[in-house]
């Protein structure tokens, strides 16, 4: 499971050190499928997983923030980071006794529904590494190449 | 890892009942981004998976087939079929003594490359996600709906 964490925080650094090489109109430009634009979908990215493993630590999950707050590089790297150092501890401390706990939700009809702790951590990795398959297009429609998405060849798995 | 391969067979099918309802040229147009068209990366899809895990069952590795053979959804979907049902078992018989066990292959320049099997599965997990990711967006330049994304409500973790 850490692996995968792992390999989504390099993706994800390697996408902000990519924007630095992109305009700030191209990168705040509305685009098709996705959130909508690459430097939101970055912002999204992280939000959503802040607000998941949050909850999965017990506290009670943030809103998401104004994007107008974090609507640079610079800012949204500060973002990732701050939220990254609250949630790491969590992810580095997983276990497989923690697979079957239990998180309590409630839909949008205001009914009860369950996770699983497991079924939680597969969907946020899930969730940023389709959002960054997004980016990848957008990046050919600007002529650039995108970020490598290989798993492997990343050191990852050196010891 | 078996949840996340489940994740990808069950959504791969649900863009395969997707591309019932979308032309044949609009299936087979070459697009921005990724590895150029609908039909076709979901042919790469399969193959990949198909070809890594193939490798890590101890066969010899398959080339690539010629796409033009599997061009259409019916043919796809018999493609993915197949291949699922020679690797499913592999999938379903991983355990974490596999883990740190070594492929070894040779890069472009002919010189010896290791990878740990869990490094060989993750990255064939995180391969089907990315690229169901530019899918989704083509989807909406078609201006149609893209199958969800999401792990939860899938039932995935229901006994």
């Amino acid at each position: 499971m850490l692996k995968l964490f792992e390999y989504n925080w390099q993706v994800r650094n390697e996408w902000l050190d990519w924007c630095e090489s992109v305009t700030e109109e191209e990168l705040l430009k509305k685009r098709t499928g996705g959130p909508g634009g690459i430097l939101y979908t970055l912002f999204h990215i992280v939000d959503v997983e802040y607000s998941w493993i949050s909850w999965l630590q017990g506290k009670v999950p943030p809103h998401e923030p104004p994007f107008e707050e974090y609507a640079t590089v610079q800012k949204l790297r500060a973002f990732s980071e701050r939220c990254h150092s609250e949630i790491a501890p969590f992810v580095y401390g997983w276990n497989s006794d923690m697979e079957r706990k239990i998180l309590e939700d409630e839909n949008s009809d205001g009914e009860a529904e369950n996770f699983k702790y497991g079924e939680v951590m597969r969907h946020v990795i899930a969730h940023e590494i389709h959002h960054i398959g997004q980016l990848s297009v957008w990046s050919r429609e600007l002529g650039k190449q995108p970020v490598t998405a290989n798993l492997i060849r990343r050191g990852l798995f050196d010891e």
